[in-house]
C-alpha cells in the first residue's frame, strides 16, 4: 500500500484525455498536488493508503474548467448597463466608470469576487485581461486559483498607464514581482487591433518570443472593427496581425466572430487558438462565430466568459452549453460540437492555448490535480444515460459540489473553502454604492 | 388590522404589470390563494395581520414562470440521444422508445419528474402536449402545479390512440374527467402540420371554438416542414392553417422559426401567440426565430422549454436568458428583447397565450398567488444595480428559493415541499434501466 495525500473515488471520471472517454467507478490518486494515477476504484483501494478519502458516489469528476477570456474585475460592473449598443455601452457607461474607479483596490476586490464566482462554477484557471494585473494576481493567489495574467497594452491613457510603453513596462514589472508564484502564468495582452498600433504589436511579438508567452488579443469581434481596419490599414485585422508576425501558435484570438474561409484557414495553418465567447457575442449583438467550421479545420477552440459587464456571469457551464447549442444552429448541423467536444473546449483546449497543457486541462498522471465534481442528482439530472450529455446540456454551476486546485480543496458541498466571505461581500457592497451613485452623473 | 393568510415581504417585487416596474421593499398580501394587494412593506405591516409571514430580505419576488411549450414526460428520455440530426433522432431513438414505453405510468412518472424540476426552477404553470394527458394531469395535481393539458391529435397510431378521431375522443374524455380541477386547463393540441390532416385541423378548430380553448401546434419549426407542405399542399403551413381557420387569437404557434415578413404580419393581424423555444431550436439546428421582429409587430411571444429530450432542461430561467441574448444577435441590435421584456415573455405572455391572463402571469390583485422568489446573493448575483437584469442575465434556477402556487408553498429554501422524493427517484431509476436496456436493441 502506497501512502498518498488524497484519493477521490467517483461514480464517473471523464478525464478528457484520452478523448471521448467515460470511466465508471474510477478513482483519482493525488499526491503533492499532482495526479498520480487514474484507475478503477476497486484497484485503488488495494493500491493506495490515502491520508484523505473523498467518495463522490453520485458524481462525475472532470478537469477544472479553463476560462480562456475574462476581465475579472468587471464583476463589479455586473448589470450596471445592459441592453445597450456596444459603443454607447462602452463610451457612456463602462469607460467612464473605469476612468473614475479603476485602481489596484478595485481590481483586487473585483477579481476576488470573480474568483469566488468562478470557483463555485468549477473554473480553476482563468485567462485575464485588465488593468493592474498585479492586483488581479494577488487576488487569484488569495483565492487559491490559477490565473494567466495579461500584460495589457493599448495606446491611450487610463488610470493605470499613460501610453503603450508604460502599459508594457508596468505589465513586465508585475510579471517580475509575481513570476515565482506557482498558480500564475502570463500572456502578452495587446487589447485589440483598433486600440494598438503596428509599432506596439511588433514590440509585443518580440517580447512574447523572448519570454515564451501567448498573445491574448480581441480579434474580429465586430463588423465595425473590420471595416475600420480596412479604411485605416487597407487590411482586415487578422491580415494586419499576420503581417506583423502575431499570427502563430502563441495567438489566442478572442471572439473570432467575423471570419471568412481564408481567415479560418490562416488560423488553422498557423496553429493559432480561438477563445470563443458565445454569451458575450450574443449580448453585444456582435454576431455568430463559425465554431463548427473552425473545429472542422482543427483549430484549437477554447471557451471564455468575457467580463461580467457583457455576459453577465462568469460561468463556464453556461458557456459550454451555449457554445454547444449555438454551434449546431450556426452550422445547420445537429451533430456539430457534441458534448464531449464542448467539454474538451472548456478544459484542454483552454490549457493548450495558454501553453499549460502539460500541467492542466485533463485528468492525466503528472498533471496538477485541478478537478471539479458535479453531483448527478434528481430531479434536474435524472435519469442519466450519459454523464457527458448532462455536463453539456443539463447541468449548471448549481450542481458543482467540489473543486480542487493543485490538490487543495477550494469548494466543498458547493461552499467556498477558506474565503473571507463577509469581508468580500462588504467590499463588494461598498463598490456597488460608489458606482451606483457616481456613475449616474 | 385585516386578518389574512400570508404576507410576503420582499426586498424587491417585480409585478410585470404595470410594465417595467421594480418595487423596492414591497409586500404581497395573499388570502384564500389569491393576491389581495401589493403595497409598501411599511404600509402592509400596519394594514394586515397575517397568519404566516415570510421575509425575503435579499430576494426579488416575481410571478411564477409559465412554460408555454413542453412534453413533460420526455424527462424520462433526457440525454438518451443527443447530437443527432432531427429525423435520425426522432426515427431511430425517440419514436421507438415511445412506441415501446409510452403508457399512463410512463407519462405520470415522467410528468411528476418534470414538475419537480420545473417547480424548483420557479415554473408554476406549463403548457403540455403529449400522450395520455389524463396521466399528466394527475401528476400535475399531485405536484400542486398548474397545467394546460393538450388534447393531442395526429393521424398515425401510437400506444395511446389509433387515429385522429380516437386521439380527440380520448383527449375530450380526459377533459371531462378533469375539468373541475382548479389547477388544470386545456388546449386543443394538433401535433403539427405534417402529422395532421386538413379534416382533423378543421375539426380541431370547431371544437376549440365550441369549448373556448387555445390551439397549441408546432408550426414552422424547420425548413423541411415548409418545403414538404409546399410540395404536398401548395402552401406554406401557416397559410394552410389560415385557410382552415386555425390562425387567430386562439393560436399558440410553437417554434415559429422560419417566418417571412408576411407571416409575421399575419400572426400580428390575427392576434396569434408564439411559443418561442430557443434552446430546442438551437440543439436540433432548426434555426433562429425572428423574435425581435415579432415583438416589434406586437405579437404575444411566450417562452417554452420544449421537452427534455431536445433541450435538455425544463428551465425557464435558462430559456429567458437564451431568448434575450439570442434575440439581440439575430436582430443585430443589442437593445432587442431587454430584460423586462424577457421576464414578461416568460410570465404574462405565456398566461395570455393560454387564455389565463385574468388568473395568472403577473402580481396583481385578484390573480392567483403563483409566485417565485429569487435570492439575490453573492458572489454570483453581486453587486446588484438592477434586479431585473440579474433575473434575465445572471440568475439561474439555482437561485430560486421559494415558489407558491395559488398561495400554497411548493418550494422552500430551494427544496420541494410535499414531494415524495424517494418514491419519485426510485421510479425514475426503474424507467432509466428499462429505457437504457430495451432501446439499444
Amino acid at each position: 500500500m502506497q501512502a498518498i495525500d488524497l484519493l477521490l473515488s467517483a461514480r464517473w471520471v471523464i478525464p478528457v484525455e484520452p478523448r471521448e472517454t467515460t470511466l465508471a467507478d474510477h478513482s483519482v490518486a493525488v499526491n503533492a498536488g499532482r495526479i498520480l494515477e487514474v484507475l478503477p476504484t476497486a484497484d485503488a483501494e488495494r493500491r493506495y493508503d490515502p491520508a484523505e478519502r473523498v467518495r463522490l458516489d453520485s458524481h462525475v469528476l472532470i478537469p477544472g474548467l479553463v476560462n480562456l477570456h475574462t476581465h475579472a474585475a468587471m464583476t463589479l460592473m455586473r448589470g450596471l448597463a445592459d441592453d445597450l449598443p456596444l459603443m454607447e455601452w462602452l463610451k457612456d457607461h463602462i469607460w467612464p466608470a473605469e476612468a473614475k474607479h479603476a485602481s489596484p483596490e478595485f481590481v483586487h476586490d473585483g477579481t476576488l469576487l470573480a474568483c469566488a464566482e468562478m470557483l463555485r462554477a468549477g473554473v480553476t484557471c482563468f485567462n485575464e485581461m485588465y488593468f493592474f494585473p498585479e492586483a488581479a494576481g494577488r487576488a487569484a493567489i488569495e483565492a487559491g486559483m490559477r490565473a494567466a495574467l495579461g500584460i495589457i497594452a493599448l495606446e491611450f491613457p487610463t488610470p493605470y498607464a499613460a501610453d503603450a510603453g508604460d502599459y508594457i513596462a508596468k505589465g513586465l514589472a508585475a510579471r517580475d514581482a509575481l513570476k515565482e508564484e506557482a498558480l500564475l502564468s502570463f500572456c502578452m495582452a495587446p487589447h485589440a487591433p483598433y486600440t494598438v498600433s503596428d509599432r506596439t504589436f511588433a514590440r509585443v511579438v518580440t517580447i512574447a518570443e523572448e519570454l515564451d508567452l501567448p498573445i491574448h488579443v480581441h480579434l474580429h469581434e465586430t463588423r465595425h472593427e473590420i471595416e475600420e481596419s480596412i479604411a485605416q490599414f487597407r487590411a482586415r485585422p487578422i491580415e494586419r496581425l499576420r503581417a506583423l508576425g502575431a499570427v502563430g501558435p502563441r495567438l489566442i484570438a478572442v471572439h473570432a466572430v467575423h471570419m471568412d474561409e481564408q481567415e479560418i484557414d490562416l488560423l488553422a495553418r498557423f496553429g493559432a487558438s480561438v477563445a470563443h465567447c458565445p454569451s458575450s457575442n450574443l449580448k453585444l449583438a456582435s454576431g455568430f462565430a463559425p465554431v463548427a467550421a473552425m473545429l472542422d479545420r482543427g483549430i484549437n477552440v477554447g471557451i471564455g466568459t468575457d467580463g461580467a459587464a457583457s455576459n453577465n456571469r462568469l460561468d463556464l457551464f453556461q458557456e459550454m452549453r451555449t457554445a454547444a447549442l449555438l454551434a449546431k444552429a450556426v452550422a445547420n448541423d445537429a451533430e456539430a460540437m457534441p458534448a464531449h467536444q464542448a467539454l474538451a473546449a472548456a478544459t484542454l483546449a483552454g490549457a493548450r492555448a495558454l501553453g499549460l497543457d502539460a500541467a492542466i486541462g485533463s485528468i492525466a498522471p503528472g498533471k496538477f490535480a485541478d478537478l471539479c465534481a458535479i453531483a448527478i442528482e434528481p430531479p434536474e439530472l435524472a435519469p442519466c444515460y450519459d454523464p457527458v450529455s448532462h455536463l453539456a446540456y443539463s447541468a449548471g454551476r448549481g450542481q458543482v459540489s467540489h473543486v480542487w486546485v493543485a490538490g487543495a480543496i477550494r469548494v466543498e458541498q458547493g461552499k467556498l473553502v477558506g474565503f473571507e466571505n463577509r469581508s468580500l461581500n462588504n467590499r463588494t457592497l461598498l463598490w456597488q454604492n460608489k458606482l451606483a451613485t457616481e456613475t449616474k452623473t
